[in-house]
């Protein structure tokens, strides 16, 4: 049996793994970008990607999966930004 | 000293906490919020006030600091995007 502490992490990590979701299917069928900061996700994908070379150091595969799924979708949503200007 | 492993945490906790900061700041000027998803805000700020309560339970001060933060500026995100449909 999992203890709640571990129960709570997981949901938090698939809360923020998925966020960037909804966002990514609205630009996909929107093709609008205007309102969307290119900074927040160059930052944003900055930082997963330092997560996820933190987990490959750790060896921690919560943190490796997590960090290379939000860093393809906030990744994503940079190219549909470039893309629709 | 701090070896490289946590550094490179302490980068990514950098950026992926301050990472709302541009998007926030680009709402705020132009108020509008028309491609913005609310359901991505809804996620994030639900994902990181668990990653707090995680944070808390295990009195990691770094996990509570970014978390804080991050959920701070989400929910100003959201209420933005309430306000200016």
């Amino acid at each position: 049996m999992m203890d709640t502490i571990t129960i709570i992490g997981l949901f938090a990590a698939t809360f923020t793994t998925t966020a960037l979701l909804p966002q990514l299917i609205k630009v996909w069928k929107t093709k609008s970008t205007k309102d969307i900061s290119t900074g927040m996700f160059i930052l944003y994908c900055g930082g997963v990607l330092l997560w996820f070379v933190y987990g490959v150091y750790l060896k921690d595969l919560p943190i490796i999966l997590a960090n290379s799924l939000a860093f393809i979708q906030g990744l994503i949503i940079l190219m549909f930004k470039a893309k629709y200007k």
